[in-house]
């Protein structure tokens, strides 16, 4: 397919670079920034404009990657007309593209977490598909399907949950490392001697659903453990707090199973 | 050498089966429980008992693996005379020997999070040690480097915040998976669409520190996606509260770093 990019951040450059490599022609990079467009133009071979009356319109479709905030201002000022027009973000409804005269619109959310040196195998990335009618939702369909494997039909009520899950495990999951180094370094620990840790976690719910795999005093129960790690924690309110809570949400978790299991 | 371990748990399980393959020799298993006792026996071909006065003095290590409170009270049963004794708790001080008539103890602490069922790579835990002198902390090192490469020497107060850190990224870390599993649940989509995001997150911090890989509505400040998240999990007051206390940490952790960055 022939395609435009609205957009030259992370998830732009990661989806170009894919999409390119799976045969498809990015015709033109769009970007405010004319460092931007014209660097990630540069390595996927394509043309490039800073201005959105110039963006090109012999195109199958425009993949919309920019920030949620920037989407809203430029689904004002561009018109997709008869083409496709998708955007890529987690949070956004489709109906976003509501008043635009195309009738052809949807998501192509790449779910995943995208940073400017790291390099990604596209190939696993859950890709998720909504469109405005069943003959763009091939169309989308196809094209997620000849970059990655994991493609999934998702309406936009499912994604916003589905964000909502991903900002819990990459957003807060990431804090929670934060917060682990940052409490070893009290003692110059290296942040190094957690990372087996990290990584056995991660494999334990390969097989196992999370909620079988819990260990730590909140689910034992052990109180004296629990209230020794509070106190060591007074020299830092929040993370005392952070530390509480989570315990808690544990003991809750573990009672409302209990309770499932006493039902007849 | 020859060792005896205390208890027949899951660290007890892994560690022994180490130990074995490493060319040590297990000369008895000893644990409450005649059938967890035989079990772990039989799997390294050891004698076994349940009885604490039948425990065997032709060692040269006793390894403490039993549960915190489990401990105190075989400690307070047990004397190992002018053998090793060690335990491999995370939470307990090397003092709990301190009445031992023992002048040779200490701790054999794999910081890893072990199942029934899980096989791991022990030559990867990172294995903590600390002792009550110099020989017996050489005799320490030399055990724990022939089952694992990743050896430290780490006093008991290195060792508690250790601990804690790990409940971080250990305990609370799955228990965001818990909640994203749930969250899912409630539209029917499979926790499987999160793991190639999990996975990433966990290689991002393999090359970089987690306080610069931070990403998501809280470290950029987008106050509009985080109330919408927030209202919509008004259904939950409990996720509604870690959501909230995470942003809220997360947004505290970038303006100390700021406030750093200002520092003369």
């Amino acid at each position: 397919m022939n395609i435009v990019l609205i957009g030259a951040g992370n998830v732009a450059t990661h989806l170009a670079l894919a999409l390119q490599k799976a045969g498809h022609k990015i015709v033109q990079v769009y970007s405010i920034t004319k460092e931007s467009a014209q660097q990630l133009a540069k390595k996927v071979s394509s043309d490039f404009t800073t201005e959105v009356n110039q963006i090109s319109r012999k195109t199958d479709i425009y993949i919309v990657a920019l920030k949620d905030k920037g989407l809203g201002d430029f689904v004002k000022q561009f018109e997709a007309k008869r083409k496709i027009i998708v955007h890529t973000s987690g949070s956004v409804p489709m109906s976003i593209f509501n008043n635009q005269s195309s009738i052809k619109f949807g998501v192509f959310y790449p779910l995943q977490t995208f940073s400017k040196n790291q390099t990604i195998k596209f190939n696993d990335i859950p890709v998720c598909i909504e469109a405005s009618d069943t003959k763009t939702e091939n169309t989308l369909l196809k094209l997620a399907s000849s970059v990655s494997k994991n493609v999934y039909l998702i309406n936009s009520e499912q994604r916003k949950l589905l964000h909502i899950a991903a900002i819990f495990v990459n957003n807060f999951g990431n804090h929670l490392y934060t917060i682990a180094e940052d409490i070893l370094q009290k003692e110059n620990l290296p942040f190094e001697i957690l990372k087996p840790l990290i990584e056995e976690t991660f494999h334990k719910i390969k097989k196992y659903s999370p909620s079988e795999m819990q260990t730590g005093p909140a689910i034992r129960g052990d109180k004296e453990v629990m209230q020794h790690h509070l106190d060591y924690l007074s020299c830092s309110p929040l993370y005392q707090k952070i530390y509480k809570l989570l315990s808690d949400s544990i003991t809750k978790n573990k009672e409302v199973k209990m309770l499932n299991l006493k039902d007849p």
